[in-house]
C-alpha cells in the first residue's frame, strides 16, 4: 500500500458510497413526492439492501485499514484528505462500538416508533407512544455511553447536531434569549394588534407553484440543479451530490403565507447544499457541515431576508401579478406586517420569529431534564404543558398540539431542537457581519441576492464540512459568536412594527 | 454447497439485483419525470456505479459457480427454478462476453445520448444527435459480435426483444402487412373523408389528467401500484418488482385523444407488469417475457379495446364530464369516428391503427440497414424520409417531425420497433381466442374490464418470464401465431367506418 494507491482507494469508496446514497435519496423523494400509496413495502426491500451494502462498505475491515493508513500518514494529505479521513475514522469508531445487535434493535425500535407516533398523535394520546419513546430516551443515553463514555450523554447528543456544543453553552444562550424575549412579547402582548387577514382567502395552487419559481429565481437558486416538489412537511435533500438538490413545499389553499415562507427556507437549504466548492462533489465533505450552520442559512434567508420591510416591497408586485384578485385590495405594508405578526401559539412550525426560540428551549430544557434523569418520560405531557403556560402563556388543550406536534423524539433526533434557535441566532450575527461589506438592504428592495450569496458563498458555503461549525463561523464573524446580535435585532425590527 | 443453501444464496443475489435495479428505474424516472435540467451528469456517475455493480454481481465467479451448480442439478429444481437458472446463465455468457469497461462506457454513453438527443429534437437539429447514434450503433454491433459471434448482429438484436426473432421471421411478418395494408389505405384514401376536429380545441391539463386516472380506473389498473407522471415521450416502467409501477403521458393542450390513447396503452404495459404471480416478486421472472407480448398488452388495451365502438360508447359520457364545454355538441359515434381516422401522418405514436405499421417498417428497414452496412448513420435523415415518401406519400418537414422523434435509439433500443407491430398481431389474434370465451363487446359496452383482464391474467400475465414468448404465445393461442387475423381485423373495421 503506498499514499497515492490508497488515496484512489479513498475515491473509489467514496464514488460508491455517493452512489447508494444518491440511490437512497431518490427513493426518499419519490416517496415522498409520488410513489403510489400501497408501495412501502416494496421500497423498503431496496432500502434495506442497500443500506446493509453501504453498512459494509463503510465499516469492512478493508476500508478501516485503509483509513488507519492513511491516518497515520495524514501529515502527507491535504487538508481535504485529512479531513475526510478523520471524518469518515470517528463515524466508524463510533459505530463499532455499538453492539450490532443493537444497532440493529434500535432501527427497528424507530420504525415501529414513527408508525406509532403517527397513530399517537391522530389519537391525541401520549400513553401510547410513551413506552417507545421511554426505549429512545434510553437507548440514547446506553449508545452515548458507549462511544463516549467520558462525555456527558446529553452533551453526546447535541453534538451529533453541531459539534463542540455542550448543555454549559446551551444553557448559557437560551438564557441570553429568555432574558431579552420574554419582555419583548410582553411589550408586544400589551401593544396595538396588528392584523394578518390579507394572508388568508383562496390562493390555488399552480399560481402558488408560480409564484415559488419566482422565489426561488429571486434567490438565485439555480433551477438547472435544484428541483421543486410537493409533500406533507417540507425539507431539502441533495441527491448523490451538491449538483442536484431538490425541495419541497406544501400548498395551503386558504394560506398564502405558509408555502412562501417554507419555499424560502427550503431554498435557504438548497443554496448552502448547491454551493459546496465543486471539488468536495462525490466525497463525504460535499453539502452542509450542521444542523446549525444549516438552519443559519435557512432562516437567514426566511427571516432575516425574506420577511424584511425591504424584500417584501420588492416582492409584493410579484405576488399580485400571482394572486391579482386576492390581493389588489392590499398593500406591501399590509403584507410585511402580517407576515411578521407575534402571537404566541401551540405549534412551533407555526411559530413568528420572536417566540419561536422559546418553542425550542422548552424541548431543549424537557430533554436535559430526561437525560438527566430528574424527569421521566411519562410527566413529559405535564411538564410541556407547564412551561408553554410560563414562557408563551398559552393553554395546551391536547397532546396533539402538545407532546406530540414534533417528529423528531420518534425519529431518534435528540439533541436536534437547539440547533434551530442557535441557527437564527447565528444568522443575525452573519448579517451583521455581512453589512460591513454588502449593501443588504438595497439588495433586498432590488431584488438582487447575488452580493449576498457571493458573501455567504466565501464565507459558509464553499467549505462543505472542510471545517467544524464553530471554526466555519468564527471565521467567517471573526470573532466568537455572539447571541446578543440576534436579541439586538428581534427588539429592534419589532419595536418599529409595534411601535413599542 | 448443497441444493437448499444455493437456492437460498440464489434468492439474496435476486433481492440485491431487484434494489439495484429499483435504484436505477427510480433515477431514470425521476430523471425522466421531475429532475432539474442540468443533473444528467450527477446521475450519471450514480448509475454508472450501480450498473457495475449490478454487472460484478452479475457475473462474479462466486455467481457463476452458483448457477452452473444449481443447472448441473436442474432435475432436482422446480420449474421456477429451472427457469431462473437458465435465464441468468444465459444473461451471464453473454454479458462476460462483453469487457467490462466496455459496458461500463456504453451506459455512460446512453446517458449523454437521452440528453443529447433531447436537445437536438428541440433544435431540430440531428447533426448534434448523429456523432452519438453512429457510437450507439457500433456498439451494438460490437456487442452482438461478442455475444453471438455465429449469428447476423441485426438477428441478436431482434432477439433481445422477441427471443427467436429473425430478419426472416420479420420480412415475411412485414410483407403480409404490406400486402393488405397498402390496398386497403389505398382504398380509405379513396373513400368518403371522415372528420377528427372534435378532438382539437383547448384541453386543460388539470381535466385531462382527472380523465387520465377515470381511464387506469375503468381498466381495472390498481392505483395504490401504479403511479402516472408526465413524461415529453410516454412510457412504462417497474420500480423493483410489480409491486410499483409508474406509467407516463404527455398533455397535449390542444388534443383530446393522444394522452387518451398514451395513457390506455401505457395502462395495457402497466396492467402486464403488475399481474405477475406474486411468488415471482423480486426475481428475474418478474414482469414481461418480452417486448412483442408487451406490446400485444398495450395495444391490446389502446386499439382493440380502447379504440372500439363499445367502450367509446361507454367511455363517452365521462370524457363529456371532463370536458363539458368542450364536448357539448359531439356525440360518441363523432368521437369514434374521430379517433379511427385513417391518415398518413409524420408521427408513428400519434398514427392511426392502420399506417402504423409502416411507420414501424421503416424503422425497421433503416436498422436492418445500417446494421447490415449499406447504410451510414448520418445518411438516416435522407432515407427515412424518402421511406415515408414512398410507404405514406408524406413529406417530412425537418428532423423533429423525421428521423429524431422516437426516444428508442438514444436508449440503445435498437431491433426494439419490430415488437410493436408484431404485438398489434400477437393482439389480433389473442382477441379472436379470448372471446371464444368472454363476452367481449358485452364488456366494453359495460365498462367493465374484470373478465378480459381475468383471460389475460390466467393466459399471460401470471407467467412473468416462465415461458418463452412464442411458447406462452401458442399455448394462450391454442395454435401458431397467424397475422392474417391483425389483416382481417382491420379490414373488417375500416371498412365498416369507411364504407369501403
Amino acid at each position: 500500500m503506498n499514499i497515492t494507491e490508497s488515496l484512489e482507494k479513498l475515491n473509489d469508496l467514496q464514488a460508491k458510497l455517493s452512489a447508494y446514497g444518491h440511490a437512497m435519496s431518490i427513493i426518499y423523494y419519490d416517496a415522498a413526492t409520488v410513489a403510489p400509496r400501497g408501495t412501502a413495502q416494496n421500497r423498503a426491500r431496496a432500502l434495506s439492501v442497500l443500506s446493509e451494502e453501504t453498512y459494509k462498505l463503510s465499516t469492512s475491515e478493508e476500508t478501516v485499514s485503509l483509513l488507519e493508513y492513511l491516518d497515520e500518514h495524514r501529515n502527507e494529505l491535504s487538508e481535504k484528505e485529512t479531513r475526510t479521513v478523520y471524518l469518515a475514522l470517528k463515524d466508524i469508531k463510533e459505530m463499532k462500538k455499538i453492539p450490532m445487535d443493537e444497532y440493529i434493535a434500535y432501527q427497528e425500535l424507530l420504525v415501529e416508533a414513527d408508525d406509532v407516533w403517527h397513530r399517537a398523535k391522530e389519537q391525541s394520546n401520549f400513553n401510547l407512544f410513551c413506552p417507545l419513546l421511554e426505549k429512545i430516551f434510553a437507548t440514547n443515553v446506553k449508545f452515548a455511553k458507549y462511544c463516549a463514555p467520558d462525555m456527558e450523554p446529553y452533551n453526546y447528543c447535541l453534538n451529533k447536531y453541531e459539534t463542540g456544543l455542550t448543555m454549559e453553552k446551551c444553557d448559557e444562550f437560551f438564557a441570553t434569549l429568555k432574558e431579552r424575549i420574554v419582555p419583548l412579547i410582553k411589550r408586544i402582548g400589551n401593544a396595538e394588534k396588528t392584523d394578518d387577514s390579507c394572508l388568508f382567502g383562496q390562493f390555488d395552487e399552480a399560481s402558488q407553484e408560480k409564484f415559488s419559481y419566482e422565489l426561488m429565481r429571486t434567490m438565485g437558486i439555480d433551477l438547472d440543479h435544484c428541483g421543486l416538489g410537493t409533500t406533507e412537511h417540507p425539507f431539502t435533500t441533495s441527491i448523490g451530490s451538491h449538483h442536484d438538490v431538490r425541495i419541497t413545499t406544501n400548498y395551503d389553499p386558504s394560506n398564502l403565507s405558509y408555502s412562501m415562507f417554507s419555499v424560502i427556507h427550503e431554498g435557504g437549504h438548497a443554496l448552502y447544499d448547491m454551493n459546496s466548492a465543486d471539488d468536495l462533489a462525490y466525497t463525504l465533505l460535499d453539502g452542509g457541515v450542521s444542523m446549525g450552520i444549516h438552519e443559519s442559512q435557512s432562516r437567514f434567508y426566511e427571516n432575516l431576508l425574506g420577511r424584511s420591510e425591504e424584500f417584501i416591497n420588492y416582492i409584493f408586485p410579484k405576488m399580485q401579478e400571482c394572486f391579482p384578485e386576492q390581493l389588489k385590495n392590499v398593500t406591501a405594508d399590509e403584507v410585511y406586517k402580517a407576515i411578521n405578526l407575534v402571537t404566541p401559539s401551540l405549534i412551533r412550525t407555526e411559530a413568528d420569529e420572536v417566540t419561536y426560540c422559546l418553542h425550542v428551549m422548552i424541548r431543549y430544557e424537557l430533554e436535559k431534564a430526561v437525560i438527566g434523569g430528574t424527569l421521566a418520560v411519562k410527566d413529559l405531557p405535564s411538564e410541556w404543558n407547564r412551561l408553554y403556560k410560563e414562557y408563551l402563556g398559552v393553554d395546551v388543550p391536547d397532546d396533539k398540539r402538545g407532546v406530540l406536534q414534533d417528529s423528531h423524539w420518534s425519529g431518534g433526533g435528540i439533541g436536534y431542537f437547539p440547533s434551530y434557535a442557535l441557527g437564527s441566532a447565528y444568522g443575525a450575527h452573519l448579517l451583521a457581519k455581512m453589512k460591513e461589506t454588502v449593501d443588504v438592504e438595497k439588495c433586498l428592495r432590488e431584488g438582487n441576492f447575488a452580493p449576498i450569496n457571493e458573501w455567504n458563498r466565501e464565507h459558509i458555503w464553499k467549505y462543505g464540512c472542510l471545517k467544524e461549525p464553530a471554526e466555519l463561523l468564527e471565521a467567517a464573524l471573526g470573532e466568537k459568536f455572539d447571541p446578543t446580535y440576534y436579541t439586538d435585532y428581534l427588539e429592534k425590527k419589532y419595536s418599529r412594527i409595534y411601535s413599542l
